[in-house]
């Protein structure tokens, strides 16, 4: 299994573990959204999972790679944007466009996982 | 006192609190700078403010004002967007330009506090 394919299977398995707990079933690679769980309005799957990595120096997000299930929202768009992550893995775009375009005229690399849909569809409960 | 004033001087309360426990003096009405209190990665002023606010509603956002002591980053500058705040009024941009074009491009208005910038540079222990 690719560096890549083992980052977007932990962001899909914190999308469950959100699911799971009658949260929102959106996860990033350390975390996944807990706005409902928490009564928070802020943490979405990226910005979770950047609180779960903590405090940590500007250079330790440079060269990062961000691993999400859903096209990322501004919020997390400009959170990947102030730490100069170099790149984001995204499961989907289907259900939300998020800030794709906004990420690349930044110079963020932008990549899908084309490779497994199956796994996201089975993950809302849907047959591809 | 006008609503700008107050909410301006909110914001600069909340600077004042998070210089006052070891923190970054940067605040925003109802919430403060906590990443070297918290350890956090992500609760810049503005993050801060919407979390105290809790869990609402998209409704209670649209045409609200974000005070905020220091221009947004654009991790910041992205929850004003999606949370399709109308107006952002900050203390100053002299020691780190955000987002203020990116929010004026979203059709968000910009408003800088010049009537009292003595408040802000006491804040941080200068003379104008």
């Amino acid at each position: 299994m690719s560096a890549q394919d083992t980052g977007f299977q932990a962001a899909l398995h914190e999308a469950r573990r959100g699911s799971s707990e009658g949260g929102v079933s959106i996860g990033a690679a350390l975390g996944y959204n807990m706005r409902i769980q928490n009564g928070s309005a802020t943490l979405h799957a990226e910005i979770s999972a950047r609180e779960n990595a903590g405090h940590l120096p500007a250079s330790a997000y440079q060269g990062a790679t961000t691993y999400t299930s859903l096209s990322p929202c501004d919020m997390c768009t400009g959170a990947c944007v102030m730490y100069n992550i170099k790149r984001v893995v995204i499961g989907q775009n289907i259900s939300f466009v998020g800030g794709e375009e906004y990420l690349k005229s930044k110079g963020i690399e932008v990549v899908f996982i084309k490779e497994k849909p199956g796994d996201w569809y089975e993950d809302i409960g849907e047959d591809q």
